[in-house]
């Protein structure tokens, strides 16, 4: 029980400059002394499930096996949403039963098990109830990887929410509607579109504007150039070589992306 | 002394675009090379101790016992203000002197034993004018944690400075008179006022605006009601669930915020 | 193999808010499961190689001989500029071959080992065009904590891109010009002179304004008042004690500075 070789790894709402990540890694460390701890970002915007869900979706699989992921998105704190731990890809993530999670219910080659957090004895001795990252989530996450199975954490359920993913939709015969799922840090545009969908010279659509270079790299468009490419969280993005696609494009997340001359 | 188990807490002002948390931290693993650091915040406004006091009396008691905090908060760096190291509920503090820890000085159970840091074989050869947190803070702390003892590490003190804590106080029969102390990322309120004042029906008022609504978690307010709450921190605030109530009320730290109808 | 005594640090530009930095850090565990990953900062502007440069030589020197140094500012990433590792002043240093390391290729007292990253078993199975941070850096640094020797990772060059730096230069007999390198998170305003040009008494002129007062720690000097000091990265700075010299100078990087009565 000394050598705790797996991480934590924690995404959050609760921004940086409060107590809140402090009080559950120290929640973590009473339990786990040695485990260590990763953040994936606590700055997701208040309250945005969504967001939390693809930030998650584009890194948990370069995590190491065992990995356990709190991941803590809650504006249903102290009411009747359950709280729950899921088995999937061989990690365990705990949550809010919010539908940040559902991405993992359906994996490619295995079913997720779900469970609702039961076990009291897991938590907090004094759960409050506008503080579940650090009351419930955060002990469970490290009596798990204390060596707590999941399914001693709670019982199985089978309808947990699921968050609606929109997928790109055919307008027409030569057209394809789909949206902005996220814009990074560098105002790079995630689109739905999966690169299988693509052809050799797609043009996309954003706010009136075509965007017809594709590029294989950021820096194979010109300086200040619009360019489609496939981005490293395995969907189409468009970017603007050393500048940003979505500040130029006036785009935000939920805006139309329109794709012409797809795949035959 | 090569399993360190009790991990190192940082909370500074220091920002996180800037080298100085990454030079205290190297500073540590060069004498502790195995220790966890967490970082608390380094976020607190430019030199507001009492922020930082708030923030680090809301999770310490989260963290293990025999965690050593490091506290630099210090716009009086490289002047004859005292460094000084405090050993208060099982766990240890290094900050400067300027009031930032006094929250601990008088325990419920105990009573904190406060040495200035005087034995400058345990600094930083070259100690600087400007970042003791580097130089002084960050090797006294490491040198903690890997076993010297913390009446080693100076002189016993019994005049460190006192930070001034606002507590309410009535103005008449009906009304107490608090203020805001904290506002999170979230935009909740954080008051002065202990949950123990409270009658089941309490009335808040800042800037003019009642708060009449007392709710136990924060969605059992309908979406943009502002409502207090018994906060994690154990005090109470105001919160507008799904917004900011900071925002709704343009509401900042030291504002008066008034209770009506307490507690017979 | 299990012992992981040595961390890897990160500089890069990723931002927070994203799944970058996680997907590099849980990469990184997956080879070396228990190596402490620490972050220096991951909000350098915006691809700006100079700001990275700045940073990492003000706090290198602060960590452990045999730490490893993941340095990802990379406009280019996917184009046909080299990865290279750089072994220098007993320590590890990877990045994109853009200049961000070239302040350690002349070091004091060794010469730097500079190779290009050419075994690409180091790296991820899949290599994207978009995120060499996670697919090559930061596999190839938790390979070199974990056991493989620098020297096996590529191949040896000569010719790796230097980054230009400017130095002060003489303006006639009374006055130096040189620039502003850095603003730190406090408003400091870092300058590229070195405290060993300056006389008892230096005057400095930044946009027109003259610091006539040199202090020995900021609050030598009044509240507001602007003063030069020696500074913790160990270049001359201008600073405003409680207040932000850059913000009343309307200073940035880049804006020349002028040094009268220098040392004879």
């Amino acid at each position: 029980m000394d050598n705790f070789r797996v991480p934590i790894a924690l995404l959050t709402d609760f921004g940086t400059r409060d107590y809140f990540v402090a009080a559950m890694k120290g929640t973590i460390l009473k339990i786990a002394p040695t485990v260590q701890i990763i953040d994936i970002t606590h700055d997701v915007a208040h309250q945005d499930v969504r967001s939390a869900a693809f930030i998650l979706q584009a890194c948990y699989r370069d995590f190491p096996e065992a990995t356990v992921f709190v991941c803590v998105v809650d504006p249903g704190v102290g009411s009747s949403r359950r709280a729950i731990a899921v088995e999937s890809a061989n990690r365990v993530f705990v949550s809010p039963d919010n539908g940040l999670l559902s991405f993992l219910f359906d994996h490619e080659t295995e079913r997720a098990k779900i469970y609702e957090l039961t076990d009291r004895s897991l938590f907090a001795r004094d759960v409050s109830n506008t503080f579940h990252g650090r009351d419930v989530f955060a002990p469970v996450a490290a009596h798990i990887v204390a060596g707590v199975r999941v399914e001693e954490a709670g019982c199985p359920i089978i309808d947990p929410v699921r968050l609606h993913v929109p997928l790109p939709g055919r307008l027409d015969a030569e057209q394809i509607q789909g949206e902005i799922i996220h814009i990074d840090h560098f105002g790079n545009i995630v689109t739905n579109f999966l690169p299988n969908l693509l052809t050799r010279e797609p043009i996309f659509e954003i706010n009136g504007v075509m965007i017809k270079r594709f590029v294989a790299y950021y820096s194979e468009a010109e300086p200040g150039e619009l360019a489609s490419i496939t981005g490293s969280a395995g969907f189409v993005e468009i970017s603007c070589n050393l500048g940003s696609a979505a500040g130029v494009l006036k785009a935000k997340v939920g805006d139309k992306v329109i794709l012409r001359n797809m795949r035959a």
